[in-house]
């Protein structure tokens, strides 16, 4: 089969390996219908030391089941399922708990890693009952682009933007800001509506992403950056900052300007991936005013049945941030396309 | 009048200085029933630069009014008050909205300050009726020093304790991890056995604090620290952590102790005031786990009706973590008691 390799920053390759094959009897393989390209990827792929032989890259999917492990009950060959970027066993504590991301049975798949990743024809996915979930009365055939664009955001992004506007704690009337206009944050703007925001402030500079952003239910678009930005949200927002503020970039500039847009007692919520490891939570930054941290790896096997009806209900529309699809064969030029900006966010369709 | 006043490290004097009086029409004159010596007293104790005129200190108190400005509309001349350690208007959406410690028209007072500054006979008390909360049917004179004592842990104490555990947003059944031993800690503790904490582990060595923590509902008592004490917690929590951490000291040691024992999507609630201002929040602590930070200086008039009827019912006896009670004249040696851990939590009767 097909399969896309990192083998250093910037080298990324298609190449025919060895299709996979059933490891663990919880394991199922899937055919992947749709793949796509994650904000995430690009880490890698501007920082991954060079190597020899390459990690299998992608984890987000939807796909229809090829083969089942002996210990799988639930799942059958045939389904056509969304696969969360994540695997987990969905019964132990902590899943039930609502933080299948933190599986002790669990983990995270593709990007980097042999197991499960998605940018290829066929994929291996642990721990199968427990982390696929089966689209109900959709034939990957016949079913429209829109539909399974919008299906194939629940692998991650849609519902990494819910999982921000969700930790927020978001309720009717309140004003969210949404730092960050990638396909993240803009699935965390279409989130903020869907649970009742009142004011929604677009913190973004790149227009054609803020115009979607404004279709998504953003009221407002602050461009200015840094303590510009921060003057301009705390104007919208009668001096107090928002209730929530969701961060969907991951770099310490988004950080420092969340704490500045916060209001006493918000919550900062974050699901951009950190990449730095400390930051300011003193008394001049969040306790001071009582401000919260939370956030995470989007638990998305939680959220997955209800958000898959909201899509098939069309209540949500979240396959918009799809501005591009390519073949297997064009993932470089797609990892290159996203990295420069020229794409939003790129779907994957191997049978191209 | 006698007041205290502190001029440098180590310095605290009790000295006559006039009476205060009304500057604002929103102030009132409190005559000091109760004040106390608090754990954040001993940051300027032990690091206040040497000066020449001092500044006054303390922000804990329950007192009579003396006297009240002219805009001053519910708290009256005569009434029995607990005076929470901030004031606040308690009317502008921050108040409102529960988070008075942060009220645009608020502030801290004493500690160091001329206005509020309750280690004396009488103090300033600003935007009083936003803050001062009268006590039903109890008159000072008369009252049992246990019911005085318990009055005067909601001005701070208690319902700092209480905080953290409302911010950690405890629910029955959890179990929760109380990091320190200092009658904020212990508060925490009671807190948590109110809200139905199941399993409360208090990480503390002191055993005549551990033994009150014990009678305030503590199930385990962990004496280690650092990794052997997250080991210990690990263990009793089924290798999962505490759904909640009330961390009541404010060293990064006792962060780092949080972080360790928090479960994934648990939140840590912070009380104590931090002495650092950076710490860790990426993936390798917070964010990997969907653990949450929350907490900062209690909005003590949001809690204080309620709290004041808990008392008046017997509900709680939160004025145990008083272990002596002085004259004004002993202030100096309260500080140096409690510095050196010979007290818990010393009271002062000005009437001494």
């Amino acid at each position: 089969m097909k399969a896309t390799l990192m083998y250093g920053a910037g080298d990324v390759r298609v190449e025919n390996v060895a299709d996979p094959v059933i490891q663990e009897p919880t394991d199922a393989i899937l055919r992947v219908v749709r793949t796509c390209i994650c904000g995430s990827d690009l880490h890698p792929f501007h920082g991954l030391p060079e190597m020899e032989h390459g990690v299998h890259t992608g984890h987000e999917a939807i796909g229809v089941v090829e083969e089942v492990g002996s210990a799988v009950k639930d799942i059958k060959v045939g389904d056509f399922v969304v696969a969360p970027f994540a695997f987990s066993d969905n019964t132990c504590e902590i899943c039930q708990a609502g933080f299948q991301t933190a599986c002790p049975h669990g983990g995270f798949y593709g990007n980097p890693g042999d197991r499960g990743a998605f940018q290829a024809e066929l994929s291996v996915v642990p721990q199968a009952d427990g982390s696929l979930v089966k689209v109900p009365g959709v034939d990957p055939e016949t079913a429209s682009e829109e539909l399974l664009a919008s299906l194939l955001t629940l692998s991650d992004v849609y519902l990494t933007g819910y999982h921000a506007a969700y930790m927020a704690e978001i309720k009717p009337g309140q004003s969210v800001t949404v730092v960050g206009d990638g396909a993240v944050g803009l699935s965390a703007v279409l989130a903020a509506k869907q649970m009742g925001a009142e004011q929604i402030i677009l913190m973004g500079r790149h227009q054609a992403r803020t115009d979607l952003g404004r279709e998504f239910g953003a009221t407002h678009v602050v461009s200015e950056r840094g303590e510009e930005g921060i003057a301009k949200v705390l104007e919208l927002t009668g001096g107090f900052g928002s209730h929530a503020v969701l961060e969907a970039v991951g770099h310490m500039p988004a950080y420092t300007q969340s704490v500045g847009v916060v209001r006493p007692g918000g919550i900062i919520s974050r699901v951009g991936v950190p990449q730095y490891e400390e930051a300011p939570v003193g008394f001049m930054s969040l306790f001071g005013k009582n401000a919260r941290l939370a956030g995470g790896p989007a638990p998305v096997r939680q959220y997955l049945e209800q958000a898959i009806q909201d899509v098939l209900d069309r209540k949500i529309n979240p396959g918009k941030v799809f501005d591009r699809t390519i073949a297997l064969d064009d993932v470089p030029a797609g990892y290159k396309a996203m990295d420069d900006r020229e794409a939003l966010k790129v779907m994957v369709n191997p049978a191209l």
